[in-house]
């Protein structure tokens, strides 16, 4: 079996997760890692190509199709089109405010180069996008809702780390249990993220600051955490290293409920990730096999997981799809 | 807005499904319910047309596309062949140890007449088919374990009442708790269906019955109960005909768990249905929808699940579900 060819742009956590997922898939090849870092300075797998990020253009017909596992804020959109303009690839832009742009953008980009590529992949956006279509398309008279964490949220925990006083800090957003009990119950309630999910902050201060101001710093803190359910927990320092640091954990589900007559229907998708990146990679990986078998087949330009059918996120053949899994 | 218009096969259980959830859709319009009883004992919504099956073909130009919803072990063998003939249609087949038949002959039928027929589209096999693809292509060291219930079996209750001094009985397929715990564990554990189901039969007797006997013999017996964890409860005929005459409810889930080193990942899809044949006709009538888009496009044949981009199941434009939904 001829193996498909795959690159991966960018060697942070996600990137780590597309290397892991790549070496353990038995039909993809690693061809190589490509960083904007000196190649020297990254500690990839073992027999595992890394080169500078330059360099990519040099494998026109070497990568049957690349994994981008940069930011969605700076990297992909400038990569991503750059990258379709070669190659098939993947990408996990999540900036919702600009999907349509990016969309766009991609499907100029691989309509010109022949190539596909899946943009926003991962699981929200992605898995759980699925989920919200499939729903509430089976179920149009119900409602669907949404639920993140628990899981870290990295740019409210950056926030807090702002505050004067704060030395280290993390914030946990935890779905709450009575918003998700009123999701299951077929009321179909409107339902705030505010009345969704609860903020809790774990925050080591430093020595002699004053505790109460922190705490009411972060709870009235604009577009953060004012308006929300918050809990600021003050630890020490050791037990933040223990049990907080390089957490990468997260998760989430999508619930539809919906009451017709007496009868009522409940679908829920849960998510329970020990690691948000590698999941995000797994991900990656599947659609980064369906890009290259759907370019095979002809198809150009830009797709999202609504486009894409299932079958071709899997390495078997449809029969043997038909007769183990259907 | 141009609607699809829509016919539905048999009226029982699925059929009343089908006719509500074509009715509350803005974009179907059901033009007949066709049926092999008098239409005259048919008893459908208020300005529904109800005709003879035999009629069907008279249709020819009239409807968009079918929905089938007979039986899987009689009627469509028959029927999903022969109307996809001339209509596209979709159906609910189920028997799994037929389906690359079924498929075969179906897909020899669509590129016959240029339709297009779905397959075993339902919840499972269909909804659940596709969580457990998803699953196992996204994760593939981990394993998928599929769980029934709390739902009735109509096979394991029918059996039940064939037993001597059996007046009426009814069998409730459970999930058990501590083998959902084990799925969910990431020990990736091989779990039987026997270690993952209780059956629990509710039993009115004939008067002076040996309950003890009836008991024994449903217990030990063959294929059905033998080698399962069974409870056996005998009410009376008013408790029974208050609480388990009637019922259609079912669901389940499939649980996927991976173990990568220190990190977990559980996934997890949940159907809580209170009436099993009233959900799977919703997801009929979605992909019903699909099969008419994509024939429009060209495409003739049989497909399941694994080959419907999820975009084809809504009424809404793609740019919408990109907006609103991914």
């Amino acid at each position: 079996m001829e193996k498909i060819r795959v690159g991966i742009v960018g060697y942070g956590n996600l990137g780590k997760g597309a290397e892991y997922n790549v070496l353990n898939s038995d039909d993809l090849e690693l061809v190589a890692i490509f960083t904007r870092r000196n190649p020297k300075d990254i500690f990839a797998a073992k027999n595992v190509k890394v080169v500078p990020l330059d360099s990519l253009k040099d494998y026109k017909n070497k990568i049957d199709v690349v994994i981008l596992c940069g930011g969605s804020s700076k990297d992909l959109p400038v990569q991503s089109p750059l990258c379709l303009s070669v190659f098939n690839c993947v990408d996990s832009f999540d900036t919702h405010t600009d999907m349509a742009e990016h969309f766009k953008k991609m499907d100029k980009a691989g309509k010109l180069s022949g190539k596909l590529g899946a943009i926003s992949v991962g699981w929200d956006p992605g898995l759980f996008s699925m989920a919200r279509l499939m729903f509430s398309s089976i179920m149009p008279k119900g409602r669907t809702y949404t639920f993140w964490g628990k899981g870290i949220s990295q740019g409210h925990s950056e926030a807090i780390r702002r505050v004067e006083g704060v030395k280290m800090a993390i914030q946990y957003t935890i779905p709450k249990k009575d918003a998700i009990e009123k999701a299951k119950s077929g009321l179909n309630l409107e339902l705030t993220n505010f009345e969704k999910h609860l903020r809790e902050c774990y925050v080591v201060a430093d020595a002699g600051a004053d505790l109460k101001r922190i705490e009411e710093k972060i709870k009235t803190m604009p577009n953060y955490f004012k308006g929300y359910d918050t809990i600021v927990k003050f630890i020490s320092e050791e037990e933040f290293k223990k049990n907080h640091a390089s957490k990468l954990n997260h998760g989430g589900a999508v619930l539809h409920s919906c009451k017709n007559n007496d009868n009522q229907f409940s679908l829920e998708f849960n998510l329970n990730l020990d690691s948000n990146p590698e999941f995000t990679a797994a991900v990656l990986v599947a659609y980064a096999r369906a890009v290259y078998k759907l370019n095979k087949e002809g198809k150009s330009g830009a797709v999202t997981v609504y486009d894409i059918p299932l079958s071709y996120l899997s390495d078997k053949p449809k029969e043997q799809l038909y007769k183990e899994l259907l």
